[in-house]
């Protein structure tokens, strides 16, 4: 027989005989041609069956091949410079496994489609080559945000999923049934960062983490990945260097490993090209000065809404860091700046083209008394944060670190609307299926 | 200022002053000389203070040295074989960060402690060189089995974590409350798996997963890493073959990479490296007459005790296969044997040395028909796999894949008795802190 090999290697296998394994993607007529399109996963290739070539059987088989109809196909593989992928498959034999009757179609066809008709056939929706590219290019950004870790000599550790207490608030908490008890999701691996990076120096951590948002908006999911690292002996300054630095090295790697994804997502790649090192950095008092004058009605103390992160992100051809956020704004956690104490050592990372917020951190609190002072002030549960206050009894240091999120950074880079896409199965307020 | 430099990275700096930030780990005072130990999480380093050389300020600084407390060290290093790492440093200088008072020293000192005093502290214990250890393989576990698919094409798809279904009965599933509805913890990716496979060909998901156990047993956390590969077009020998490819593949990679850590947990390492290629494999029927033979009492139809996996696996040096289990214990999703109805075309393969089941799989149901028998059979809500079964009605075709649970992997690897070790922060019966 001969050899099994994926439509992606195709280019080893010039003038051989081979078998494709995969679904009709399309099929096209033309006399006595036929031209169907075959998808395995890795690539598309388009098959030509001359009906003189091979046998009536072989071609009224082909001929009657209905979308997603699952194959075996036995061809030679020819370059062809004006083929999809540069190379076609003159087919001489097909083995049909499931012939989907027309009575009981596939129920994604080319034709327009509503969302919530193709989010309720997720399951058969990600075989599309749009929602494939996206898969693309969603697994090229985790790999390369760990590559720069793992490369750098941080110690991935995973932190806990289910938590006993509170990181930021309780309100958009999920609490499960845990035995006799309650446990929460977690919303931030940062405190349990904060533990390891005393352990190992420099840690991340990389997971699913949760929100029950109530709010419906495209920029929000209930179940998102993070990943999150974090530094001993570092500032807010080497916090931002290493932000900006993770997010060229994401942007560079895609650009060099995907740029047919991208082609295939219709994304214009110019504003990712420009994506250089360093990328802009501005003091919140700065960035209220910018939204002032472009009317916004923002006043000093308070968070920005995604109107404000657009009319900032769109200033800069790259991603912005805005530092230096009022305390009151940002958790309990966050080191003041020595200089100027009702601001937090910390930093936003505003991604371009309006795609809002993609980063957020910046130094913590190291000081025992102060982090005390501020867990009273934010009503916490003292008891819940004992083991946290133990890192700042027992050899204290400087650290810093910083969240990055997954499905953000994938809307932003592929280009997408929403962030509904990002994710391989989407859970939102009213999605839970399938 | 000179350098600051991690521990690891000494060795490039011989004959030079440099700044270490860092932790006391120990000290020893030998008259006019003074042996701290200094650790920063990438390293361990033994400094030298000789009286006579430095001023009497910092000697008396690092003469009251606790343990943990927080130092930024200046010296010199020199190359010395008999130390340890091979490098010391002649201490000039310490910056004391904290001073940890010796009226409330750090909680977990060189004496002996309960486990769950430790357990307790995990967030400090984490520090100890054992910890550290372990940590370093994990993550080197971890890796090695990204890489591993990475290199082979597969793309990763992250599965949901809340799934609105069952996969494997619901007596070991946690509940969410999820707005107005229920949702349950992911035990398994594999469903949405198959749906990805026939999307992008090879796939695999890799995440926390989670089971709702009662039983408190040296093998079991309530929340566990677990690595999924599914690849669509192939069967239960392809799936035999991926993963004892994996495992090798993980164990070579341990043993070039994290040779030092394995020696810290005094490993010893002469089974892992007789884990060479090909792995026995072993039918169900065979396995059964080694067990009678050896005085089990387990009939035909039964499924595996940890004692009966104990004893298949001290049968062989390296990881053992077994392969056909009877249907009637295995998932409702399992291809039957066409040759032998009443067995499953599955495969569990079980550790060395009594480490018990690390990877579980095999070939799925393909046939529409007979996977809507079983869900009715096995009694589950047909309801709620509609969109399972849409998999094998539009483009069926073969496909098989496994699990490997990455904590059981640690524990083998790194030769522990309890997988409480193995996690960061494990969580259990009755453990939710910290």
């Amino acid at each position: 027989m001969p050899p099994i090999v994926e439509i992606r290697n195709v280019s080893g296998f010039v003038g051989q005989e081979v078998v494709v394994q995969g679904w009709l993607y399309n099929l096209r007529e033309s006399g006595k041609l036929l031209f169907p399109l075959f998808r395995d996963g890795t690539g598309i290739i388009q098959g030509v069956v001359v009906k003189s070539a091979v046998t009536a059987d072989v071609f009224a088989r082909v001929r009657e091949l209905t979308q997603e109809s699952s194959v075996r196909v036995t061809g030679k593989v020819r370059a062809d410079q004006r083929a999809l992928g540069g190379f076609e498959l003159d087919v001489s034999d097909v083995e049909v496994l499931q012939l989907i009757p027309l009575d009981h179609p596939y129920p994604i066809t080319p034709k327009e489609h509503g969302i919530e008709f193709l989010m309720d056939h997720r399951h058969l929706w990600l075989r599309s080559v749009r929602q494939r590219a996206i898969l693309g290019v969603r697994h090229e950004i985790i790999k390369a945000c760990r590559d720069f870790f793992d490369e750098r000599g941080f110690t991935l550790v995973d932190t806990p999923i289910f938590t006993p207490a509170a990181c930021e608030g309780t309100t958009t908490l999920f609490e499960v049934n845990y035995f006799e008890d309650k446990a929460y999701l977690t919303q931030s691996g940062q405190l349990y960062n904060e533990a390891a990076a005393a352990a190992v120096g420099k840690t991340y951590c990389f997971g699913p983490t949760f929100r029950a948002e109530k709010s419906k908006t495209r920029r929000h999911l209930t179940e998102f990945w993070m990943i999150e690292p974090e530094v001993a002996f570092a500032h807010l300054d080497d916090a931002m260097t290493l932000a900006e630095e993770l997010i060229a090295f994401v942007v560079e790697r895609v650009l060099a490993r995907r740029r047919a994804e991208l082609k295939a997502l219709e994304r214009n790649v110019a504003p990712l090209e420009s994506c250089k090192l360093p990328f802009p950095r501005l003091s919140y008092d700065d960035a209220m000065k910018i939204l002032q004058e472009k009317g916004s009605e923002i006043q000093w103390g308070g968070d920005f809404g995604g109107t404000d992160e657009t009319i900032l992100s769109e200033k800069f051809d790259r991603p912005v860091l805005v530092h230096r956020y009022p305390s009151q704004v940002k958790a309990f956690y966050m080191a003041p700046d020595p200089a100027r104490p009702e601001v937090a050592l910390c930093v936003d990372v505003l991604a371009p083209e309006g795609y809002g917020e993609i980063v957020g951190g910046g130094e913590r609190l190291a000081d025992y008394e102060l982090l005390v002072k501020r867990i009273e002030e934010n009503q916490l549960p003292r008891q819940a944060f004992e083991w946290y206050l133990d890192l700042r009894r027992y050899g204290t240091v400087p650290h810093a670190g910083f969240g990055m999120g997954i499905e953000r950074v994938v809307a932003w880079i592929c280009g997408l609307e929403h962030v509904r896409e990002t994710i391989p199965f989407p859970r939102m307020l009213y999605r839970l299926t399938p």
